[in-house]
Order: C-alpha cells, then structure tokens, then sequence
C-alpha cells in the first residue's frame, strides 16, 4: 500500500490513548505508521478548543492526558470526556457536573459516544454512557467529536488533500464507521473482523458499498483498482 | 394532626436509606412517625421483584441493602438501581451493564430518576443519571419506582384505604410530587421550601391546587378544612 500512490490515513475514535501510544501498538502489529497519519479525537477536539477559547475541565484517561498539554484548563468554562474506564468514578463524575452547572451556558464536548467496547476481559462502558448520564442531569446536548461526526471525517480527508468521492472508508462499525463516511460522502467498506456482526450486513438504515473478510482483503482490493 | 380523623402517608424517593434510617430522621425532627407509615421505593420495588419472580443485581446504597434481606439475588435475571452514591464506581457500574448484557430480556429496574439533589457541601448526581447510562449503553428502557410514577401514589393511597380524589398530596417538586399526584387524581399543594423555586408557580406544564409557605401552613389548611 506504501509504494502505491493511494493516499492514507488511519482514523480511531480511542480517546484512552495519546496518538504515540496508538502508533506504538499499531508499529508492534506491522504498521509503517507515524502520528502525523492519526486522526483522532484527542487532537480535533484541542483544535476546537483553541478556536473557541474554552478551558476544559478534562474527565479523561491519564494515557491521553498529553495530547492536553498544551491546553489552558484554568479557570474552566467547558467539560471535555472521553473514555476514562476507572476515572469514571462519583467523584469524578460528579465533579464534572458541578462544573457544569456553574457555568451560564453549559457546554460539554464529549470524544466520541460509544456505548461499549469489547475486551478479552468482557464488555466495557463506553464514553458514550456517561456522556449520557451528564446530558440529562444537566439538560444539555453533547458535541460529540469522533466518528461518525462528518466534520471528524472532513479533517481527515483535508489532512491528506483528498476529496470524499475519492475517498474510501475501510471500518468495522456499520454505523460509525460506514454510515458516517457514506454521509460525508465517501465510500465504504466494512470489514468482517472486529465490531463486525452478520446482522451488520442486513442492516435497517445503513448497508456498505462493500464488504470484505479482512483488512488485507480491503488493501488487495483498492490496489488492484488502483492498478487500473 | 394525628389528632385529626385525617390519614397521613409519607411518600419519600429517596432510595440511599431504609425506611428505618428515614423514621429516625424524621422523629429526631419531631415528626411522629413509625416505618408503617411510609411509601419508599425499595419496599415498592422488593414487592414488584417478588411478583414477578425477578432476582435482581443489586447496584444501591448501603444504606438501603437491609431493605432487600429477604430477596433471592442468586442467578440475577434483572438489575435494580439506586442513589449509590460513590457506589457508582466504574466498576459498579461494568459490571451491572455486564449483567444486562448477558439477559435475553433485559430489565432494568431504577429506584426513581432524579437527575440531581442539593447538599450542604453542593448538587449531587442522582440515581436518573446512571439509570440514563445503562439505558443508552444497552439500548434499553428502564422501569422506574418512585415518584412520578402512579403505580407508586396508588401504593401510597391502598396503603391507608383512602380513594386519589380524596386524597391531598403535599410537596416541593412541582413535577415528580405535584404533577405526578395530579396525574393519579390527587389535589396537590406545593411547599415553598426544599426544592421549590419561585419560577415554579409558573410552570409551563404543571400548575398546583395551591401553594403554601411551608408544611406548618399546609397542615393548618388542611386541619380547618376538616373541621368543617
């Protein structure tokens, strides 16, 4: 895929990981990877911040807590969560809503809002629930950044100058990941590992330009056309 | 009062303490009252588990466990929820989204769904937030015990023998007390003290039978109307 000409860019919507720890695990795999090829939502939400002078509050995971360095967290007049696992503790939690309710126009900026995620320990609450529980406690709407936001998958495809009907989105989530890229206009694959279920290939509201078995099958897929 | 040919209930949500923790409350505040007297969710909820052949996981206040002594929470086939307070740990949490998970009906059972009350030390997030969690994370709807619900006023009314159009509710939220008696066809008086706020007289959806200072002033009311 490297020595073709095709344009790359890995998206996640992990908020537990810095993009460092992310092209880590990603380089153990056998990736050819650097963090200037991640988007992720720790990032696009710092941009965000900066251009709107907020000053979050973080309830976020110590592993992410770099990506913020560089943020002003005095003083705060939003709530930023991301998947903290352990960090989600009543305190914490509850912190957060206090800070909240103080402020005049609350806003609460959640990365991501996966309702769980898969561990070889089990299933995990995602971020997604507890941004829930803080919506309704404190009668607001999230803006949640992260796929299957399209401007998440806008600052992708600007990140490597390709226009979406260019675009294709290999992914596991039917609806994150292929609904969300379909709506941006791209196309996209959804692969048969991971998040994948068979139902996924009936799905009521979103159906995939295609389906592949695995991530190598996608690549051997789009190189043969891009061959052509 | 007790003079009077009246009948009292007492109807409280709250869900941290026992019926015997909240007797002793209310009589170290002068009130004259024995745990017969009073309508709580966990003895609500312990009568719906028992009917219905449910054993519930419990996530609550260790405060209320007692309530729940006689109920078989072997094998659970449903979750029961409560103010935990700082019981609502990530891990709590997992794990009673974990048990929902594995049931092929879900039930999900939420003693009341506050979204948050007031302490000395400042607003806290309630039961509603968590049940809010585990409905969104396991795509779910949950079952709540408690104020507003008629199923509850209707308890409180069987309790002591008396029909909703006799009967007249006393309290300080202008929805889950006095919207939700009004729904069951009570009358309803609001207390300007505790929750109740100036705005609340003109409550877009909800407007009471009257409204008076405090509970002394209620009682008096209802006394002189008695006497008639």
């Amino acid at each position: 895929l490297k020595r073709s000409h095709l344009k790359v860019r890995f998206c996640t919507n992990d908020s537990q990981k810095s993009r460092g720890e992310l092209v880590g695990l990603l380089r153990r795999l056998g990736f050819d990877i650097s963090e200037e090829e991640v988007t992720s939502p720790a990032p696009a939400t710092c941009q965000i911040l900066k251009e709107r002078g907020l000053r979050p509050h973080l309830l976020i995971h110590e592993g992410v807590r770099s990506e913020f360095e560089e943020i002003d967290t005095s003083n705060p007049n939003c709530v930023v969560i991301a998947d903290a696992g352990e960090g989600f503790s009543y305190q914490n939690m509850n912190k957060a809503f206090q800070v909240l309710m103080e402020l005049e126009n609350p806003v609460l900026i959640s990365l991501g809002k996966g309702r769980y995620y898969k561990e070889t320990s089990g299933l995990m609450l995602d971020v997604g629930a507890y941004m829930k529980a803080l919506e309704y406690a404190c009668g607001i709407k999230a803006e949640v950044v992260g796929k299957p936001s399209p401007e998440f998958f806008k600052t992708a495809l600007q990140a490597i100058g390709v226009e979406a009907h260019q675009a294709i989105m290999i992914g596991d989530d039917i609806v994150d990941d292929v609904g969300g890229a379909q709506r941006c206009g791209m196309r996209a694959l959804q692969v048969r590992t991971g998040k994948f279920r068979p139902t996924d290939e009936h799905h009521p509201e979103v159906k995939a330009d295609g389906y592949v078995d695995n991530l190598a099958e996608a690549v051997a897929l789009l190189l043969q056309h891009a061959d052509k």
